[in-house]
């Protein structure tokens, strides 16, 4: 088992990601690229190659430069991971193979008035139904990452909030899944798994930058060096409640004036739910559970140029961007990368906002101007990144055999 | 030449670290700190020994256990560090031995209305005189730490502000008092350099945590496992210039509502100076470089039991509040620590008003409270951080023969 901890498995774990995030690379390139000796790189790529897990893949040819290079590559099929991103009005699972690509996604009603116990329910037959429409054999899934708004305890897998409604706080929810699925699961923030996600992505093209994740509520997550930024317990940048300058309503976390009082989808819809005009005109519903997609209904109406839907747009921008300033100089950061499914349909706007607030507010900018990014893939980023962080943290050993009835798809070599 | 950087540097410098920090340990300690097998160790301490920098005093007797441990320590007279702090209205200099104790230390007026010339002349001066007093020989002092306020550049080692003045913009700083001196410099923003100097006092008792510091200034710093958080060019945690809800003042940043603008020493000061009873009875004097001075006065008439001095500081300490749970809602920290002159005298009403405000607002209360701590050490926490800075980064190698003319006090083994 090449698990976490100790020379050895750190060798193994840096050698997996950089396979992961490169593709196909050479054990040169994995020597300078890691620092490692070529002796060590040797040591370390022949066991994970015994054990099923890297395979080589033909060879570089190098002119002039004696003997061609043998390249490597993961073996997509030896594990699986599957991510999972809840919240009260959607959800997202995704199923990664073991290079990190995706192999299944779908798209599901979040939690609504449910508890927990029929959410979790819900999710597991999803995944389970999900695995089997890919063909991915259970066995060969090394676990899932379960993606929630925070503040949350990793360790013993709870939120540590009554959010969306009490019955959640303290509920075991990766205990209850990972029983219901036979799998292991683990806990992460939506905002760092966003983060995470993207920076596998390569769209932020630094290892450090910081995310703002917007859905029903507002997190932060910040990538220093490559690594999550996660602080005493991972409960790090909660961006959505800090209290702005100039903000008054009240929040759910008994604050008031913060960025997810004063900017989120709920306050978007209620202000145009307040104006019966508007509300037709944006055909925005009330529904409980239904304000992602109301708040889509206006971003729609502000993309068919419609003034009023700016405006209200405008004034949540506003905020998420005095937010970004707020970002930008605690971590001091370059680059901030929006993401999140509110920002799927209106994230140009939003991103125009926020880079004219870093303009005129950040202090570093001496230095250079930080750039925002709408993520290239909003909706699903925090599930993907979930998935990820079961590929890159959990232990792995040789996968197991597949009995010639399970089914095997999804890419031995 | 133990030289930061590759696998057998990185050894010797977490062995010396250690050592700095322990005072006394034994190899066998050493290695179960570290994580280093106990041959590394071995080959590590070697060269340390014969360089003269680690010395081998007596045994650590073990009853029932075989042969006594040898203990080593640290040469404290191997080599020296100097710490500088300058501020518009203080500067403090300490002077380090290669253990980490302060043999000198000298507290100087600040920048005043100078330019950065006079300035880098008159601490250079100050540090020449303060090394000849505590016999330190020039050839012994491994490097010098300059802290000022942020933001920096810190690999050119200039100021990317024009605070206190347009001439400080880009001067060349740590070139030219090192120039002057004859001695490597080393540019460190003013909260790290307290954080990193806390740390090392022991006082925060834990590896992660988040510091508020203010003297002419308000600046932030934040340690996660036993690090300096950086960012992207270590201007990180600028929590002096985040806006604050209800804030309203404007700051020398260009923005307004500022914990800096709204809670600093000058602001304080000018109000106690714009009511005529309340400055003759605190004798405030309004001079241009009494700042710390004026503030001082109102806070030891608040100890002195003055109910409008207590205002007035609290006044104050309700931003200090607010930026605290800014602080580590975003960080995730579980203490914060007050540092810096201007909470030498009044320190503990801050910290008061600090506790409740976390105890009302952090969100992350659910796992602890936070706890919040004034320095022990509050006025010259950042200059013995930045001596620190220099002692554990610079490269180290073993120290010349001092001359017989040469002055060696301050500790050959």
């Amino acid at each position: 088992m090449h698990r976490p901890g100790g020379a050895r498995a750190g060798a193994a774990r840096r050698v997996l990601d950089l396979l992961r995030a490169e593709g196909v690379i050479s054990r040169v390139e994995l020597a300078e690229r890691t620092g490692l000796t070529a002796a060590t790189i040797t040591n370390t790529v022949r066991p994970l190659v015994a054990d099923g897990l890297v395979g080589e893949v033909g060879r570089d040819p190098q002119p002039g430069r004696g003997q061609p290079r043998r390249l490597l590559r993961l073996v997509a099929g030896a594990w699986h991971a599957v991510g999972i991103q809840v919240d009260r009005t959607s959800a997202t699972i995704v199923v990664l193979d073991f290079a990190g690509a995706r192999v299944a996604t779908a798209n599901l009603p979040g939690t609504g008035g449910r508890g927990p116990d029929a959410t979790v329910a819900a999710l597991a037959d999803h995944v389970d139904s999900l695995l089997d429409r890919a063909g991915v054999a259970r066995s060969r899934v090394l676990g899932v990452g379960l993606v929630t708004h925070g503040p949350q305890d990793l360790e013993r897998g709870v939120l540590l909030t009554a959010q969306p409604g009490p019955e959640w706080l303290e509920y075991p929810l990766t205990g209850t899944l990972a029983e219901r699925l036979g799998l292991p699961v683990l806990l992460e923030n939506d905002a760092n798994a966003a983060a995470l996600g993207e920076m596998w992505a390569g769209a932020p093209r630094t290892d450090t930058f910081g995310l703002i994740y917007m859905a029903s509520g507002i997190g932060g997550g910040v990538i220093v060096d490559g690594e999550v930024y996660r602080g005493r317990a991972s409960n790090a940048v909660e961006i959505g409640h800090v209290a702005l300058a100039g903000g008054s309503r009240p929040c759910v976390c008994g604050g008031a004036g913060c960025a997810q009082a004063e900017a989120a989808p709920h306050t978007v819809v209620a202000r145009a739910l307040g104006d019966r005009v508007l509300a037709e005109r944006f055909a925005v519903t009330g529904a409980r559970d239904g304000t992602l997609a109301d708040f889509d209904r206006i971003a729609r109406a502000w993309r068919a140029g419609d003034a009023d839907a700016a405006a209200m747009l405008e004034r949540s921008a506003h905020w998420i961007g005095q937010a970004a300033v707020t970002l930008v100089n605690l971590f001091d950061l370059d680059t901030v990368v929006l993401a999140g499914p509110a920002f799927a349909v209106a994230g140009t706007l939003y991103r125009d906002h926020v880079a004219a607030a870093l303009e005129r507010r950040a202090l570093g900018r001496a230095l250079s101007g930080p750039r925002v990014h709408v993520s290239s893939n909003a909706g699903s980023a925090a599930a993907h990144g979930g998935a990820l962080h079961v590929l890159r943290t959990m232990p792995v050993g040789a996968p197991p055999r597949l009995p010639a009835a399970e089914p095997a798809r999804g890419g031995a070599p």
